[in-house]
């Protein structure tokens, strides 16, 4: 699945910097150790400086520079940043918020996926681009585009996005009563007579129908793969050989990624665990303290797993965190080994590359406040000595095998906005549920996988966890249905029809796999829990069972009432829990199934690899190993933001 | 007063069921016990698929299957859901919000008070409705539109709005100095030399004058009753006879429902005890907690009173919650009984009949998650049987004989107005100053009536409190002048002039009543409380007295500075006290009125009625009913969300 | 410097009042002891009620009936209210927000500095003031317009402000090139090929470049100065003698007020210590509490000191404090003395005149609850007392000495827009850096003159701090180099160039004045402080330094890394320290430099004076004065709200 030893790589600018600077940093690069190198990905205003007049000199320049002093191209296609000049061509390709003011030029991301006139000049100056550089001996990848949907751009409010929204819709629908059908409108009159009178779900008075936001969510998710596809088919006119990826965002949930990722051969992402915890985690304050160096200990590792999935097993990390950042609310020094231990985290997910963001520290513009490998004066920075180190130790350590992990979680873009356009409850968040599920299964030291919902095949998991998920699909029940290993549904599982409707036998929805209907559910205020017979809590969201006599209670509240249910290989469990509840559900479940678990601290975390293992300590104290029961490792102690080698005994 | 023994009745939406349910849903209402049943609020688009074409045959035939099943119909009409072909009619009638933006279609409510082409509208379909179900035997009732405000719908900004508050200030002030003079515009050179240069009041560079808010605030407040009106007449063209009402929600006041009121027979209100109790107080969230699942044990029993007054003594629940609602920040489900609870509360407050909403949970549209009395399944909620009970209970239960209660709360939508255009502190809400004072008395076991300030005679009441009105009539202070109760005013009450000015002889501007002045005046942040020497704090607001000699002081700070005062039977307190501090006020003022009171703990309630009392355990646990000194009731204790009748010893 | 011997005075609306009392008004502020009295500043649509249709008349007797009671006149020009006709001379002269709404009329401050027809229209009415009323016997004093940049006003996003944005940038960079160099505009190919295609920096789809930023600051900042020096042109055109002024805000840095201030004779200030306490500052909310009825100890200081050096050495507070406001979130009374207290503060600080707002409270309009010297049913408010008192003691007070001050704090209006643009770190504010170290100075006893960052000659003074200065002049550098006292730097200064890029050789891009480098920086959560070894806190910034061997370490964490050092008499402080931190840098540094302190407790402040001194008891508790060792007054305790006056004994 990994045909390359992973190697350790660095996001350049070569127009940035003035062109004698090119070959001391295409050396230094090689001397600490980068095999690939990333350039290109904002560079059309000088690709392109007027409309079809190319200046493609210095960019030849620069691949042969890096090239030749042994370094791999991966390279990005720029239209993530049209150019000025492409307003006076297309004055309508901005992208509009969702309180209707267009977003202006002046920084990045500034079209609109709906735009069909800026999706062809995108495709032109992405064929150009293949073109010259297809065959061109130093490039190992392409990346199209850079970071889709960041800065909320999925989802715009645009003229364009109405009329390809409605279009998309008697795409959908055929006639306009199947829509009505299929929305509701017959409640509150809502009812249309032809698609032109449909319009966008934002700024109605009150709420829209959540089947109308569902389906332009969809509309719009579409509209990133189409675009993205645009840009496959224009590269394959002239390079038929060269893989292809997109490099993704952390938490970014608006388009289904698994969509775009089935036209591309690998996928990236950006890891910035430091920024990502102050920015994008719900967790307490006193958690953020702890780990305010290091990131949270699990963020990460879920996008790893989100992301080998993505790429169909084939990824990287593009942009690694070296240092501060500049777009996080408040913005640390990472703890002094972490921009080490990180890489070996994703390394040791099966990340083929390593890319750290970026090779100096730009001194101008927006994100001049953003780390690099060299500070802005050419001098290293801390985090420079780290990433040698790094590729050192790569060069000498075996390969992992990578396989299957045991655990199989299902993570399903349409539930995120399911459940974003109807949380139910102000704290109902999917992503996090899933979030939950994960940091508890990686709490007991288990590597997942996180799958698709039209995954077909789940044999070789043990365990099967699927969250949250809004309406099945016959397909995933069928496999689920096949599979050996032990499911469990909920919360909130199977609530919903595709259409965004409750099904006619309630949910679950799923007598194929379980027999019990929710009867009710009830969201929970932050200042409310409550406890659980076998220990833990429950917490935002809890279900009331009807069930069958046989039916055996995995977990019950202090009134006995069932939380948790089972028949026979299904588990149903109909409750947001807290950490310890999930630990309570999960670990005798692991158990029967002979997996080795163990309760790690709060900031230790184990990867498996077969028999081996990965001990990797995000605490800022030094752990003893010795307390590992069930592992032997290569050191008696591991210290703060530092690693250990080991292997399973058993 | 109260021209029929209560019942029980439920919201019903047959379009959005096959016809073939209706009439196992119209038996199944029946054997519940339900006498009453409301139907087609919304279904325009059903009832005039395209502009006068007319489609009654399924209306006709729905009310003939629940009609002789046996079941009351309240008949609503459908404008607070104009269909989608209405906008290529009358394209400006969507309203519009503070910043400007157009509130589209989608939803509900998408209709601007202003519009007077839309008024036409919807007279003119209410009219054809009228002409034919206005005699039928069936008919019980007409509810016209519903819950006008809701979504924030008086107050809109468009095109329409402009021009109507123009002429309205015209017809208002007859020159333009009058006006400049009443608004006091020579500050800052706000001057106006035409009616037609006035714009409405928001998006100015800081704020606007409050007399102009005030102004627009009533201008829109008119635009409703005029809205109003135009559907009275229009059903009056073909039906003089069917009682008529409208449903308002819980917690509005952009609009003067007395006013509203005036104009039909009886008033409805949406009770959502759970909903309002997350989403609409600024009670702690430890008093949130407590009552979750039960709402708090004062905010509906307030709103029936208001709503009693509205509807001039014929009110009733439109819309009670059964189970968790959908648009809550969190929707829990009740404690077992509260849904029968509920229902008994506000039939010990006059209501004719409680009705819930809705009677099967929709599996569609914006609503979904709202419970109904059964699943989306068409299985019994737990709400059914708790409905059936209440129905039972009621057909036993002698009538409650309804008559003023000794205790009067004056409440002026105005005022609510005023103090949200100029709060002076950020925590000061009229509707809480208001809500405290009604919540003191309701501690003290006391039934209230709520007045309008158009109340012309209280000589039905012992005390009468005028909490924070912000301007006098002639005739309010007639009133009160002449009535034998006690009176009690502030704090802030009279302290502006009807033109938002202050008045020429400070505050409380009536020396007819009380001699005294308000030297001065402060807010306070909620960090801050101030003592009272007698027991209990100031909170939010205070005020500096200055007094004649011999003025009683009956509350006072620890520096002795006079807090409340009386001079005869006037009383006046200067300050927002806590709950202790009002119990210290007015508990003593009862015992000089022989009324019975009794302190009640947080989770217990009584409504009196002449010499019977009921008592309402709010609180999770069981309270021994024998602590309640003065009464004596049919059972030793009553359990958690159950009631005990009684009587009061006396 | 202080050509006049301190006095008191008061604003006046002599339009808001009947014509009949203005004559006992002015007999009464003369018996009060006021000297000065401000009129005219919003009078606009009485002056000239239509276009070019002017009514003088009455300005003609007020200022008469006025003057002639004894009374000298600051005549204010009202351009801050252009009367509502001006909008159809003018539709396009109103202001415009960042989302891109227009800023309506119907308050104040409705004009766009950009606009340049408006420019003129302003400048016209005070060319007509200044021809009629230049020579009055009576007038002392002009005030130009009031309060720029208030209600957020500086920063207008408008087609004016575009076109001008343009030109202005034209002028600063000659050719696009050098602009896209400046901007560093390669940077996500955000390259301009003209002028013409620079938009303004709102809205863009993320952050736009901070360079585009500044620059627009820059540009809206200098719209002020040049519509203050058409009005200083238009006034000098027909009165060459009298003084100018402009009345500037509290916490007010939208634009360069020094730049203005070079322009005009004098500066004053609205001090309104209760108001800015809680509505500006970031103090937690029990020091709020504390000073609730105080205002903070340092707020209206620092303020003070700011505007004697914008004024050049002359300064008033024109409006002062009299009692409770309108428009803080809460507006409590004053502590009984504060109203004396916080004008005799302001004499200390040198202010030639304080003038309270207002003399009566206006009974209507936007600032109807806004306390003056009388209440608006004229009877006098608390305050009066404490201003007569103060006019009293006075008269008999001899002139205080006003020379430099030992300590000078650069500030810099540019920093504060290039931090608020970049803050990197969420609580990082440029203002509060400097108001952080401004109170650490005011704790130890020691008073202060705020300079420009155009200052020369610091030689007058010991200690010269620059603290968070963005970028570098040669002429402040070169007057550092030069001065014998002792110099700190930092956090964060000259970390920019001045085209917001980092400096080639690293913060603090000073090595004419020390030797070292900022290699890296972090912005840190309020959660997180780090400890001093010597004592005191890191907290929001923390800097790494680069040092060579032989610099002093003056503070350091616990890990014994440097944090503040010192080369010679330059020391630089690479952290944001609470009081504790800086009171242990600066503490040592007035001990070697001979300065006089003494940690004052909380509420107690000094003014330093020569030999003289004067104490201030902000606290609401007596304080025992023989602790002040160091110290001789002329009684043994002050009490609350009261002040004391003695002389250092050295
Ligand atoms: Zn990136
Ligand atoms: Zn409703
Ligand atoms: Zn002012």
């Amino acid at each position: 699945m990994n045909p390359m030893k992973p190697s350790v790589g660095v996001c350049y600018y070569p127009e940035h910097w003035p062109e004698t600077q090119w070959a001391d940093d295409a050396q230094r690069m090689v001397e600490t150790g980068l095999q690939w190198v990333r350039i290109g990905e904002f560079a059309w205003s000088r690709l392109e400086p007027q409309p079809n007049q190319f200046n493609f000199a210095w960019l030849d320049r620069a691949i042969a520079t890096l090239g030749q002093a042994g370094l791999k191209i991966i390279l990005g296609t720029p239209t993530a940043t049209p150019p000025r000049w492409m307003l006076e061509k297309h004055p309508d390709l901005l992208p509009v918020d969702q309180t209707g003011r267009v977003r202006g030029f002046g920084s990045r991301r500034h079209y609109d996926f709906s735009h069909l006139g800026y999706r062809e000049e995108a495709a032109r100056i992405t064929r150009v681009l293949a073109e010259r550089y297809g065959q061109n001996p130093y490039l190992g990848f392409w990346q199209i585009d850079n970071e889709y949907s960041c800065h909320d751009t999925t989802l715009s409010y645009s003229a364009a996005a109405l009329v390809g929204f409605r279009a998309w819709l008697a795409t959908r629908y055929s006639t306009i009563e199947t829509l009505n059908q299929a929305w509701g409108n017959v409640f509150w009159s809502m009812e249309y007579a032809d698609f032109a009178e449909i319009d966008l779900p934002n700024l109605t008075v009150t709420e829209a129908n959540p089947s109308h936001w569902l389906d332009f969510r969809r509309y719009a998710s579409d509209q990133v793969v189409a675009f993205n596809q645009a840009m496959v088919k224009a590269i394959r006119e002239f390079d038929q050989n060269t893989p292809l990826l997109h490099n993704y965002m952390g938490r970014t949930t608006d388009f289904d990624h698994f969509k775009v990722g089935n036209d591309l051969e690998a996928a990236s992402w950006d890891s910035y665990p430091l920024g990502f915890l102050e920015d994008r985690s719900e967790d307490p304050v006193e958690w953020k303290l702890a780990f305010m160096r290091q990131g949270d200990p699990d963020f990460q590792a879920l996008h790893h797993d989100l992301y080998r999935a993505v790429g169909k097993g084939r990824w990287w990390v593009m942009e690694q965190q070296p240092g501060p950042v500049n777009w996080a609310p408040f913005n640390p020094v990472p703890l002094a080994g972490m921009v080490r231990l990180w890489g070996w985290e994703a390394i040791a997910h099966g990340a083929e590359v390593v890319s750290y963001f970026r090779w100096r520290q730009a001194p101008f513009a927006q994100e001049q406040m953003h780390a690099g490998l060299l500070r802005p004066d050419s001098e290293p920075s801390r985090a420079l000595a780290e990433v040698k180190q790094l590729a050192q130790e790569l060069k000498q350590h075996p390969d992992f095998t990578t396989k299957p992990a045991p655990v199989a979680l299902v993570f399903d873009y349409e539930s995120d906005w399911a459940w974003t356009t109807q949380p139910q409850g102000k704290t109902f968040s999917y992503f996090r549920l899933v979030f939950e599920h994960y940091r508890a299964l990686r709490r007991l030291g288990l590597s997942i996988d996180i799958c698709p919902p039209s995954t077909t095949d789940f044999s070789a998991y043990s365990l099967v966890l699927v969250p949250g998920l809004m309406a099945w699909t016959q397909s995933l029940k069928a496999a689920l249905q096949t599979t050996k290993g032990l499911v469990v549904l909920g919360a909130r599982t199977g609530s919903k029809t595709r259409d965004f409707q409750i099904p006619n036998c309630l949910a679950p929805d799923c007598p194929e796999l379980i027999n019990l209907k929710i009867a009710q559910v009830e969201s929970l205020p932050p200042s409310y829990t409550e406890e659980l017979l076998q220990g833990g809590l429950i917490k935002n969201w809890r279900e009331y069972l009807s069930l069958p006599q046989d039916t055996s209670i995995l977990l019950s509240n202090l009134k006995h009432e069932p939380i948790a249910v089972r028949q026979n290989k299904v588990i149903y469990c109909g409750a947001w829990l807290d950490l310890e509840g999930y630990l309570q559900l999960l670990e005798p479940l692991c158990h029967e199934l002979g997996l080795t678990t163990i309760r790690l601290p709060d900031g230790l975390r184990l990867r498996q690899l077969g028999q081996g293992v990965v001990a990797f300590n995000y605490a800022s104290e030094t752990y003893d190993l010795s307390l590992l029961t069930g592992f032997s490792f290569d050191k008696t102690e591991v210290k703060a933001a530092d690693l250990a080698f080991g292997r399973i005994l058993k």
